[in-house]
Protein backbone atom coordinates (compact mmCIF):
# COMPACT_ATOMS: atom_id res chain seq x y z
CA UNK A 1 0.00 0.00 0.00
CA UNK A 2 2.54 2.56 -1.38
CA UNK A 3 0.06 5.67 -0.23
CA UNK A 4 0.98 4.84 3.21
CA UNK A 5 4.24 5.60 2.33
CA UNK A 6 3.85 9.51 1.39
CA UNK A 7 1.99 9.82 5.31
CA UNK A 8 4.49 10.52 8.02
CA UNK A 9 3.67 8.54 11.29
CA UNK A 10 1.47 10.87 13.09
CA UNK A 11 -0.60 10.95 10.03
CA UNK A 12 -0.86 7.17 9.86
CA UNK A 13 -1.85 6.95 13.67
CA UNK A 14 -4.43 9.66 13.58
CA UNK A 15 -5.94 7.32 10.67
CA UNK A 16 -5.41 4.08 12.50
CA UNK A 17 -6.76 5.84 15.52
CA UNK A 18 -9.81 6.72 13.54
CA UNK A 19 -10.25 3.37 11.28
CA UNK A 20 -9.95 0.77 14.19
CA UNK A 21 -11.59 3.32 17.03
CA UNK A 22 -8.81 2.95 19.23
CA UNK A 23 -6.46 4.10 21.03
CA UNK A 24 -4.60 0.81 22.24
CA UNK A 25 -1.17 -0.13 21.76
CA UNK A 26 -0.07 -3.66 22.05
CA UNK A 27 3.73 -3.76 24.01
CA UNK A 28 5.59 -7.06 22.53
CA UNK A 29 7.87 -8.15 25.32
CA UNK A 30 8.62 -11.49 24.30
CA UNK A 31 9.89 -13.08 27.41
CA UNK A 32 11.18 -16.41 26.43
CA UNK A 33 10.62 -17.79 30.00
CA UNK A 34 6.68 -16.68 29.50
CA UNK A 35 6.17 -17.95 26.03
CA UNK A 36 2.88 -20.22 26.05
CA UNK A 37 4.29 -23.94 25.82
CA UNK A 38 2.77 -24.75 22.44
CA UNK A 39 4.90 -21.14 21.06
CA UNK A 40 8.42 -23.05 22.36
CA UNK A 41 7.23 -26.05 20.07
CA UNK A 42 7.86 -24.01 16.84
CA UNK A 43 10.91 -23.46 15.22
CA UNK A 44 11.39 -19.77 15.91
CA UNK A 45 8.95 -19.45 18.88
CA UNK A 46 9.25 -15.26 19.95
CA UNK A 47 8.49 -14.46 15.85
CA UNK A 48 5.77 -17.37 16.20
CA UNK A 49 4.69 -15.96 19.29
CA UNK A 50 4.85 -12.57 18.38
CA UNK A 51 2.95 -12.84 14.50
CA UNK A 52 -0.17 -14.72 16.65
CA UNK A 53 -0.81 -11.93 18.60
CA UNK A 54 -0.14 -9.34 15.98
CA UNK A 55 -2.82 -11.90 14.00
CA UNK A 56 -5.21 -11.55 17.18
CA UNK A 57 -5.11 -8.01 17.40
CA UNK A 58 -4.43 -6.63 14.41
CA UNK A 59 -8.43 -4.64 13.83
CA UNK A 60 -8.03 -3.69 17.58
CA UNK A 61 -4.40 -2.17 18.29
CA UNK A 62 -3.46 1.16 16.22
CA UNK A 63 0.67 0.39 17.24
CA UNK A 64 2.73 -2.33 18.47
CA UNK A 65 5.40 -1.37 20.84
CA UNK A 66 8.37 -3.64 20.18
CA UNK A 67 10.64 -3.89 23.48
CA UNK A 68 14.11 -3.71 22.12
CA UNK A 69 15.93 -5.37 25.59
CA UNK A 70 13.58 -8.44 25.00
CA UNK A 71 15.08 -9.28 20.92
CA UNK A 72 18.79 -7.95 22.25
CA UNK A 73 18.90 -10.37 24.86
CA UNK A 74 19.16 -13.32 21.76
CA UNK A 75 21.81 -11.63 20.08
CA UNK A 76 21.97 -11.65 16.25
CA UNK A 77 19.12 -14.07 16.29
CA UNK A 78 17.00 -11.60 18.57
CA UNK A 79 17.91 -8.69 15.71
CA UNK A 80 16.58 -11.19 12.81
CA UNK A 81 13.78 -11.72 14.86
CA UNK A 82 12.87 -8.14 15.56
CA UNK A 83 13.09 -7.61 11.95
CA UNK A 84 10.80 -10.61 11.10
CA UNK A 85 8.19 -9.05 13.68
CA UNK A 86 8.45 -5.60 11.84
CA UNK A 87 7.17 -6.64 8.82
CA UNK A 88 4.39 -8.62 10.37
CA UNK A 89 2.88 -5.66 11.84
CA UNK A 90 -0.13 -4.71 9.49
CA UNK A 91 1.11 -1.66 7.07
CA UNK A 92 -1.62 0.92 8.39
CA UNK A 93 -0.70 0.12 12.08
CA UNK A 94 2.41 1.81 13.95
CA UNK A 95 5.84 -0.10 14.74
CA UNK A 96 7.40 1.99 18.30
CA UNK A 97 10.95 0.91 18.61
CA UNK A 98 11.08 0.84 22.65
CA UNK A 99 14.58 1.21 22.51
CA UNK A 100 14.96 4.06 25.27
CA UNK A 101 18.20 5.36 23.44
CA UNK A 102 20.15 8.57 24.37
CA UNK A 103 23.10 9.39 23.52
CA UNK A 104 24.48 12.38 21.49
CA UNK A 105 25.67 14.30 18.60
CA UNK A 106 27.41 11.16 15.67
CA UNK A 107 25.98 8.57 18.29
CA UNK A 108 22.75 9.43 18.18
CA UNK A 109 22.45 9.90 14.60
CA UNK A 110 24.29 6.67 14.27
CA UNK A 111 21.10 5.42 16.49
CA UNK A 112 18.56 7.00 14.85
CA UNK A 113 19.76 5.84 11.79
CA UNK A 114 19.73 1.92 12.89
CA UNK A 115 16.07 2.68 13.96
CA UNK A 116 14.57 4.82 11.42
CA UNK A 117 16.63 3.86 8.05
CA UNK A 118 17.87 0.38 8.72
CA UNK A 119 15.14 -1.09 10.51
CA UNK A 120 12.59 1.69 9.36
CA UNK A 121 10.19 2.06 12.24
CA UNK A 122 7.49 4.90 12.25
CA UNK A 123 8.11 5.29 16.04
CA UNK A 124 10.99 4.91 18.81
CA UNK A 125 11.49 5.98 22.29
CA UNK A 126 14.23 8.04 23.36
CA UNK A 127 16.07 9.15 26.90
CA UNK A 128 16.72 12.64 27.94
CA UNK A 129 18.94 12.28 30.67
CA UNK A 130 22.21 13.92 28.43
CA UNK A 131 19.91 16.45 27.12
CA UNK A 132 17.70 17.67 24.13
CA UNK A 133 21.10 17.39 22.13
CA UNK A 134 19.94 13.32 22.39
CA UNK A 135 16.78 13.84 20.78
CA UNK A 136 17.86 16.51 17.91
CA UNK A 137 18.57 14.13 15.60
CA UNK A 138 15.39 12.03 15.99
CA UNK A 139 13.33 14.85 15.79
CA UNK A 140 15.19 15.70 11.99
CA UNK A 141 13.35 12.27 11.06
CA UNK A 142 10.19 14.81 10.61
CA UNK A 143 8.11 11.97 9.26
CA UNK A 144 8.30 9.61 12.28
CA UNK A 145 7.28 9.96 15.51
CA UNK A 146 9.96 9.80 18.59
CA UNK A 147 8.50 9.79 22.12
CA UNK A 148 10.65 11.19 24.79
CA UNK A 149 10.97 10.03 28.30
CA UNK A 150 9.12 12.74 30.56
CA UNK A 151 7.39 10.30 33.64
CA UNK A 152 7.97 6.91 33.60
CA UNK A 153 5.60 4.44 35.61
CA UNK A 154 8.15 2.95 37.94
CA UNK A 155 8.75 3.47 41.57
CA UNK A 156 12.04 4.84 41.37
CA UNK A 157 11.47 7.58 38.54
CA UNK A 158 10.53 9.77 40.93
CA UNK A 159 14.03 10.39 42.10
CA UNK A 160 15.41 11.61 39.30
CA UNK A 161 12.24 12.85 37.23
CA UNK A 162 10.75 14.94 40.29
CA UNK A 163 14.34 17.16 40.50
CA UNK A 164 13.32 20.95 40.09
CA UNK A 165 15.34 23.42 37.61
CA UNK A 166 16.23 26.45 38.58
CA UNK A 167 12.89 27.99 37.97
CA UNK A 168 11.36 25.57 40.61
CA UNK A 169 9.99 23.01 37.40
CA UNK A 170 9.83 19.44 37.77
CA UNK A 171 12.46 17.49 35.42
CA UNK A 172 9.46 15.71 33.61
CA UNK A 173 7.84 19.06 32.86
CA UNK A 174 10.77 20.45 31.95
CA UNK A 175 11.43 18.01 29.94
CA UNK A 176 7.61 18.02 28.37
CA UNK A 177 8.37 21.40 27.65
CA UNK A 178 11.58 21.34 25.81
CA UNK A 179 10.00 18.56 23.68
CA UNK A 180 7.22 20.60 22.56
CA UNK A 181 9.63 23.47 22.09
CA UNK A 182 11.68 21.09 19.60
CA UNK A 183 8.78 19.55 18.02
CA UNK A 184 7.28 23.26 17.08
CA UNK A 185 4.27 22.29 15.77
CA UNK A 186 5.45 19.98 13.72
CA UNK A 187 4.05 16.55 15.33
CA UNK A 188 7.11 14.62 15.20
CA UNK A 189 8.09 14.21 19.19
CA UNK A 190 6.12 13.06 21.81
CA UNK A 191 6.24 11.62 25.06
CA UNK A 192 5.88 8.71 27.48
CA UNK A 193 4.22 9.47 30.73
CA UNK A 194 3.53 6.70 32.88
CA UNK A 195 -0.32 6.04 34.09
CA UNK A 196 0.42 5.33 37.70
CA UNK A 197 1.30 8.89 38.23
CA UNK A 198 -1.91 10.78 36.20
CA UNK A 199 -1.24 14.24 38.42
CA UNK A 200 2.00 14.02 36.56
CA UNK A 201 0.05 13.11 33.45
CA UNK A 202 -1.38 15.97 33.28
CA UNK A 203 1.04 18.17 33.95
CA UNK A 204 3.02 16.99 30.64
CA UNK A 205 0.00 17.87 28.86
CA UNK A 206 -0.31 21.46 30.32
CA UNK A 207 2.90 21.19 28.96
CA UNK A 208 2.35 19.57 24.87
CA UNK A 209 -1.17 20.22 24.11
CA UNK A 210 -1.08 18.46 20.98
CA UNK A 211 1.23 15.98 21.59
CA UNK A 212 0.89 12.38 21.46
CA UNK A 213 1.34 10.93 24.72
CA UNK A 214 2.40 7.16 25.13
CA UNK A 215 0.98 6.22 28.38
CA UNK A 216 2.16 2.76 29.79
CA UNK A 217 1.41 1.25 33.26
CA UNK A 218 -2.13 0.58 32.74
CA UNK A 219 -2.10 -3.42 33.08
CA UNK A 220 0.13 -5.28 35.46
CA UNK A 221 1.77 -1.91 36.87
CA UNK A 222 -1.87 -1.45 38.16
CA UNK A 223 -1.84 2.44 36.68
CA UNK A 224 -5.55 4.07 37.19
CA UNK A 225 -7.03 4.33 33.46
CA UNK A 226 -10.28 6.27 34.14
CA UNK A 227 -7.80 9.23 35.42
CA UNK A 228 -4.94 8.84 33.33
CA UNK A 229 -7.38 9.45 30.27
CA UNK A 230 -8.72 12.37 31.36
CA UNK A 231 -5.56 13.56 32.55
CA UNK A 232 -4.09 13.22 28.97
CA UNK A 233 -6.92 13.18 26.26
CA UNK A 234 -7.19 16.29 24.44
CA UNK A 235 -10.72 17.76 23.89
CA UNK A 236 -11.09 16.07 20.75
CA UNK A 237 -10.75 12.58 22.72
CA UNK A 238 -7.49 12.07 21.20
CA UNK A 239 -3.79 12.37 21.73
CA UNK A 240 -3.09 9.25 24.45
CA UNK A 241 -2.03 5.76 23.26
CA UNK A 242 -2.17 3.53 26.07
CA UNK A 243 0.16 0.73 25.63
CA UNK A 244 -0.66 -2.64 27.49
CA UNK A 245 1.93 -5.98 27.03
CA UNK A 246 1.88 -8.44 29.72
CA UNK A 247 -1.88 -8.67 30.76
CA UNK A 248 -2.62 -8.94 26.74
CA UNK A 249 0.44 -11.26 25.77
CA UNK A 250 -0.24 -13.73 28.72
CA UNK A 251 -3.76 -13.32 29.20
CA UNK A 252 -3.68 -17.37 29.16
CA UNK A 253 -1.25 -19.79 28.55
CA UNK A 254 -2.65 -22.51 26.91
CA UNK A 255 -3.04 -23.13 23.14
CA UNK A 256 -5.78 -20.40 22.87
CA UNK A 257 -3.78 -17.57 24.08
CA UNK A 258 -4.39 -15.90 20.94
CA UNK A 259 -8.00 -15.58 21.66
CA UNK A 260 -7.43 -14.88 25.05
CA UNK A 261 -5.13 -11.86 24.12
CA UNK A 262 -7.65 -10.83 21.84
CA UNK A 263 -10.26 -11.09 24.55
CA UNK A 264 -7.61 -8.80 26.40
CA UNK A 265 -7.25 -6.06 23.96
CA UNK A 266 -10.98 -5.79 23.30
CA UNK A 267 -11.66 -5.54 26.62
CA UNK A 268 -9.15 -2.75 27.30
CA UNK A 269 -10.65 -0.91 23.57
CA UNK A 270 -13.52 -0.40 24.87
CA UNK A 271 -12.51 0.54 28.89
CA UNK A 272 -10.69 3.17 26.93
CA UNK A 273 -13.40 3.96 24.74
CA UNK A 274 -15.97 4.28 27.67
CA UNK A 275 -13.94 7.12 29.18
CA UNK A 276 -13.52 8.76 25.89
CA UNK B 1 44.32 -17.17 30.18
CA UNK B 2 41.69 -19.04 32.25
CA UNK B 3 42.99 -17.23 35.70
CA UNK B 4 41.37 -14.05 34.18
CA UNK B 5 38.02 -15.91 34.35
CA UNK B 6 37.89 -15.46 38.50
CA UNK B 7 38.55 -12.36 38.47
CA UNK B 8 36.14 -9.23 38.38
CA UNK B 9 36.40 -6.78 35.83
CA UNK B 10 37.62 -4.23 38.70
CA UNK B 11 40.38 -6.39 39.61
CA UNK B 12 41.09 -7.21 35.74
CA UNK B 13 41.42 -3.34 35.74
CA UNK B 14 43.80 -2.88 38.16
CA UNK B 15 45.63 -5.43 36.68
CA UNK B 16 46.13 -3.54 33.64
CA UNK B 17 46.24 -0.02 35.05
CA UNK B 18 49.35 -1.60 36.86
CA UNK B 19 51.07 -3.75 34.20
CA UNK B 20 50.68 -1.10 31.50
CA UNK B 21 50.96 1.73 33.55
CA UNK B 22 48.27 3.26 31.51
CA UNK B 23 44.89 5.00 32.59
CA UNK B 24 43.77 5.08 28.68
CA UNK B 25 40.79 3.49 27.09
CA UNK B 26 40.45 3.54 23.40
CA UNK B 27 36.88 4.50 22.13
CA UNK B 28 36.05 2.60 19.24
CA UNK B 29 33.29 4.78 16.88
CA UNK B 30 33.56 3.25 13.89
CA UNK B 31 31.96 5.46 11.75
CA UNK B 32 31.90 3.65 8.16
CA UNK B 33 32.13 7.66 6.81
CA UNK B 34 35.46 7.87 8.62
CA UNK B 35 37.23 4.99 7.50
CA UNK B 36 40.56 5.10 5.87
CA UNK B 37 40.36 3.91 2.52
CA UNK B 38 42.74 1.25 2.44
CA UNK B 39 39.88 -0.21 5.50
CA UNK B 40 37.49 0.70 2.87
CA UNK B 41 38.67 -1.95 0.38
CA UNK B 42 38.68 -4.88 2.48
CA UNK B 43 35.68 -7.56 3.41
CA UNK B 44 34.91 -6.22 6.59
CA UNK B 45 35.84 -2.97 6.92
CA UNK B 46 34.43 -1.87 10.27
CA UNK B 47 36.19 -4.96 12.30
CA UNK B 48 39.54 -4.97 10.05
CA UNK B 49 39.71 -1.60 10.76
CA UNK B 50 38.77 -2.11 14.58
CA UNK B 51 41.19 -5.14 14.55
CA UNK B 52 44.37 -2.68 13.30
CA UNK B 53 43.26 -0.56 15.88
CA UNK B 54 43.47 -2.67 18.92
CA UNK B 55 46.48 -4.39 18.00
CA UNK B 56 48.34 -0.69 17.49
CA UNK B 57 47.61 -0.24 20.91
CA UNK B 58 47.37 -3.32 22.60
CA UNK B 59 49.92 -2.93 25.39
CA UNK B 60 48.80 1.17 25.91
CA UNK B 61 45.14 0.94 26.45
CA UNK B 62 43.96 -0.71 29.35
CA UNK B 63 40.16 -0.76 28.06
CA UNK B 64 37.96 -0.57 24.31
CA UNK B 65 35.01 1.60 24.53
CA UNK B 66 33.10 -0.18 21.92
CA UNK B 67 30.15 2.51 20.44
CA UNK B 68 26.71 0.18 20.46
CA UNK B 69 25.41 3.33 17.72
CA UNK B 70 28.03 2.23 15.42
CA UNK B 71 27.54 -1.71 15.08
CA UNK B 72 23.44 -1.25 15.47
CA UNK B 73 23.63 1.50 12.12
CA UNK B 74 24.29 -2.02 10.56
CA UNK B 75 21.52 -4.25 11.58
CA UNK B 76 22.30 -8.23 12.33
CA UNK B 77 26.10 -7.43 10.48
CA UNK B 78 26.75 -4.64 12.64
CA UNK B 79 25.61 -7.20 15.66
CA UNK B 80 28.20 -9.60 13.97
CA UNK B 81 30.91 -6.68 13.58
CA UNK B 82 30.51 -6.07 17.46
CA UNK B 83 30.93 -9.48 18.48
CA UNK B 84 34.10 -10.16 16.55
CA UNK B 85 35.56 -7.08 17.32
CA UNK B 86 35.05 -7.96 21.05
CA UNK B 87 36.37 -10.90 20.58
CA UNK B 88 39.61 -9.04 19.51
CA UNK B 89 40.01 -7.21 22.15
CA UNK B 90 42.89 -8.98 24.61
CA UNK B 91 41.63 -11.08 27.26
CA UNK B 92 44.10 -8.88 29.67
CA UNK B 93 42.24 -5.35 28.93
CA UNK B 94 39.00 -4.72 29.73
CA UNK B 95 36.01 -4.22 26.99
CA UNK B 96 33.40 -1.33 28.02
CA UNK B 97 30.41 -1.45 25.54
CA UNK B 98 28.98 1.75 25.38
CA UNK B 99 25.23 1.18 25.34
CA UNK B 100 23.97 3.68 27.92
CA UNK B 101 20.46 1.64 28.26
CA UNK B 102 17.97 2.55 30.71
CA UNK B 103 15.18 0.85 31.56
CA UNK B 104 13.47 -1.01 34.13
CA UNK B 105 12.33 -4.31 35.83
CA UNK B 106 12.57 -7.20 33.37
CA UNK B 107 13.74 -5.19 30.43
CA UNK B 108 16.73 -4.10 32.56
CA UNK B 109 17.08 -7.60 33.28
CA UNK B 110 17.03 -8.78 29.46
CA UNK B 111 19.61 -5.33 28.29
CA UNK B 112 21.51 -6.81 30.98
CA UNK B 113 21.43 -10.22 29.98
CA UNK B 114 22.36 -8.79 26.53
CA UNK B 115 25.15 -7.51 27.39
CA UNK B 116 26.56 -9.49 30.17
CA UNK B 117 25.74 -12.54 29.02
CA UNK B 118 24.92 -12.92 24.81
CA UNK B 119 27.91 -10.66 24.58
CA UNK B 120 29.96 -11.23 27.70
CA UNK B 121 31.63 -8.07 27.99
CA UNK B 122 33.33 -6.75 31.25
CA UNK B 123 31.63 -3.75 31.36
CA UNK B 124 28.77 -1.40 30.15
CA UNK B 125 27.56 2.03 30.52
CA UNK B 126 23.73 2.91 31.38
CA UNK B 127 21.00 5.76 31.84
CA UNK B 128 19.79 6.78 34.97
CA UNK B 129 16.79 8.88 33.73
CA UNK B 130 14.67 5.76 35.37
CA UNK B 131 15.97 5.58 38.41
CA UNK B 132 18.34 3.25 40.24
CA UNK B 133 15.43 0.88 39.18
CA UNK B 134 17.70 0.62 35.44
CA UNK B 135 20.89 0.18 37.25
CA UNK B 136 19.75 -2.15 39.70
CA UNK B 137 19.98 -5.72 37.38
CA UNK B 138 23.46 -4.24 36.23
CA UNK B 139 24.54 -3.97 39.61
CA UNK B 140 23.65 -7.87 40.18
CA UNK B 141 26.35 -8.41 38.02
CA UNK B 142 29.13 -7.94 40.72
CA UNK B 143 31.90 -9.40 38.71
CA UNK B 144 30.89 -6.63 36.46
CA UNK B 145 31.39 -2.62 35.88
CA UNK B 146 28.73 -0.60 35.07
CA UNK B 147 29.15 2.89 34.76
CA UNK B 148 26.22 4.99 35.47
CA UNK B 149 25.70 8.24 33.66
CA UNK B 150 26.69 11.36 35.70
CA UNK B 151 27.53 14.23 34.12
CA UNK B 152 28.15 14.10 31.05
CA UNK B 153 30.59 16.37 28.30
CA UNK B 154 27.75 17.81 25.63
CA UNK B 155 26.77 21.27 25.67
CA UNK B 156 22.68 20.11 26.18
CA UNK B 157 23.35 18.09 29.22
CA UNK B 158 23.57 20.88 31.76
CA UNK B 159 19.70 21.43 31.24
CA UNK B 160 19.17 18.34 32.81
CA UNK B 161 22.31 17.32 34.88
CA UNK B 162 22.04 20.16 36.59
CA UNK B 163 18.44 20.29 38.15
CA UNK B 164 18.21 20.15 41.92
CA UNK B 165 16.66 17.45 44.31
CA UNK B 166 14.43 18.89 47.48
CA UNK B 167 17.86 18.57 49.37
CA UNK B 168 19.26 21.13 46.44
CA UNK B 169 21.80 18.69 45.31
CA UNK B 170 22.14 18.62 41.38
CA UNK B 171 21.21 15.62 39.88
CA UNK B 172 24.53 14.15 38.31
CA UNK B 173 25.30 14.81 42.29
CA UNK B 174 23.08 12.78 43.81
CA UNK B 175 23.01 10.25 40.86
CA UNK B 176 26.87 9.91 41.56
CA UNK B 177 25.36 9.34 45.73
CA UNK B 178 22.64 6.97 45.00
CA UNK B 179 25.29 4.99 42.76
CA UNK B 180 28.18 4.85 45.18
CA UNK B 181 25.21 3.66 47.69
CA UNK B 182 24.37 0.96 45.70
CA UNK B 183 27.94 -0.07 44.78
CA UNK B 184 27.87 -0.33 48.77
CA UNK B 185 31.92 -1.27 48.28
CA UNK B 186 31.23 -4.08 45.96
CA UNK B 187 33.52 -1.98 43.32
CA UNK B 188 31.02 -3.02 40.68
CA UNK B 189 29.46 0.55 40.17
CA UNK B 190 31.22 3.20 38.66
CA UNK B 191 30.39 6.85 36.98
CA UNK B 192 30.40 8.62 33.61
CA UNK B 193 32.00 12.00 34.31
CA UNK B 194 32.87 14.04 31.30
CA UNK B 195 36.41 16.29 30.96
CA UNK B 196 34.35 19.43 29.87
CA UNK B 197 33.49 20.37 33.28
CA UNK B 198 36.25 19.26 35.69
CA UNK B 199 34.49 21.21 38.82
CA UNK B 200 31.23 18.79 38.40
CA UNK B 201 34.00 16.06 38.21
CA UNK B 202 35.58 17.28 41.68
CA UNK B 203 32.01 16.69 43.32
CA UNK B 204 31.01 13.40 41.69
CA UNK B 205 34.59 11.99 43.33
CA UNK B 206 33.37 13.85 46.40
CA UNK B 207 30.36 11.61 46.56
CA UNK B 208 32.15 7.86 44.99
CA UNK B 209 35.45 8.50 46.93
CA UNK B 210 36.58 5.03 45.69
CA UNK B 211 34.69 4.20 42.39
CA UNK B 212 36.07 4.56 38.60
CA UNK B 213 35.54 7.12 36.51
CA UNK B 214 35.16 6.97 33.08
CA UNK B 215 36.25 10.35 31.14
CA UNK B 216 34.91 11.33 27.78
CA UNK B 217 35.73 14.55 25.94
CA UNK B 218 39.13 15.15 26.36
CA UNK B 219 40.07 14.49 22.21
CA UNK B 220 37.93 16.43 20.16
CA UNK B 221 35.69 17.55 22.57
CA UNK B 222 38.04 19.84 24.11
CA UNK B 223 37.31 18.68 27.90
CA UNK B 224 40.89 19.81 30.10
CA UNK B 225 43.07 16.89 30.72
CA UNK B 226 45.25 18.42 33.27
CA UNK B 227 42.03 19.45 35.32
CA UNK B 228 40.23 16.43 34.99
CA UNK B 229 43.02 14.43 36.68
CA UNK B 230 43.31 16.53 39.43
CA UNK B 231 39.55 16.51 40.12
CA UNK B 232 38.99 12.94 39.68
CA UNK B 233 42.13 10.63 40.08
CA UNK B 234 41.95 9.27 43.80
CA UNK B 235 44.79 9.87 46.35
CA UNK B 236 47.07 6.46 44.54
CA UNK B 237 46.52 8.53 41.21
CA UNK B 238 44.23 5.74 39.89
CA UNK B 239 40.11 5.55 39.41
CA UNK B 240 40.01 7.32 36.29
CA UNK B 241 39.74 6.17 32.85
CA UNK B 242 40.28 8.23 29.84
CA UNK B 243 38.72 7.44 26.94
CA UNK B 244 39.67 9.53 24.06
CA UNK B 245 37.57 8.08 20.47
CA UNK B 246 37.93 10.13 17.10
CA UNK B 247 41.53 12.17 18.47
CA UNK B 248 43.04 8.70 18.49
CA UNK B 249 41.00 6.57 15.65
CA UNK B 250 41.07 9.12 12.59
CA UNK B 251 44.80 10.82 13.78
CA UNK B 252 45.74 9.99 10.10
CA UNK B 253 43.50 8.67 7.38
CA UNK B 254 46.46 7.43 4.78
CA UNK B 255 47.72 3.86 4.85
CA UNK B 256 49.71 4.08 7.94
CA UNK B 257 47.02 5.25 10.17
CA UNK B 258 47.37 2.43 12.81
CA UNK B 259 50.50 3.71 13.26
CA UNK B 260 49.09 7.22 13.82
CA UNK B 261 46.81 6.13 16.09
CA UNK B 262 49.26 4.33 18.18
CA UNK B 263 51.37 7.95 18.20
CA UNK B 264 48.13 9.44 19.42
CA UNK B 265 47.67 6.78 22.00
CA UNK B 266 51.25 6.87 23.60
CA UNK B 267 51.20 11.02 23.59
CA UNK B 268 47.66 10.19 25.29
CA UNK B 269 48.75 7.92 28.10
CA UNK B 270 51.99 9.99 28.55
CA UNK B 271 50.23 13.16 28.92
CA UNK B 272 47.86 11.40 31.56
CA UNK B 273 50.67 9.59 33.38
CA UNK B 274 52.50 13.26 33.68
CA UNK B 275 50.23 14.13 35.98
CA UNK B 276 49.29 11.13 37.90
Amino acid sequence: MTFLKSMTAAEKLATAVWQRDSLLCIGLDPDPKKLPPVALQQDDPIVWFNRAIIEATADLAVAYKLNMAFFEAQGEAGWRALRVTIAAVPADALVILDAKRGDIGNSAWQYADALYDTLGVDAATVSPYMGMDAVKPFAAYEDRLTFVLAATSNPGAAAIQDCLTADGLPLYRHVSRLTAELDDGRGCLGLVAGATRPERLADIREEAPDSWLLVPGVGAQGGDLAASLQAGLTPAGQGVLITASRSVLYASSDDRFAEAARRAAKELRHAINAQR
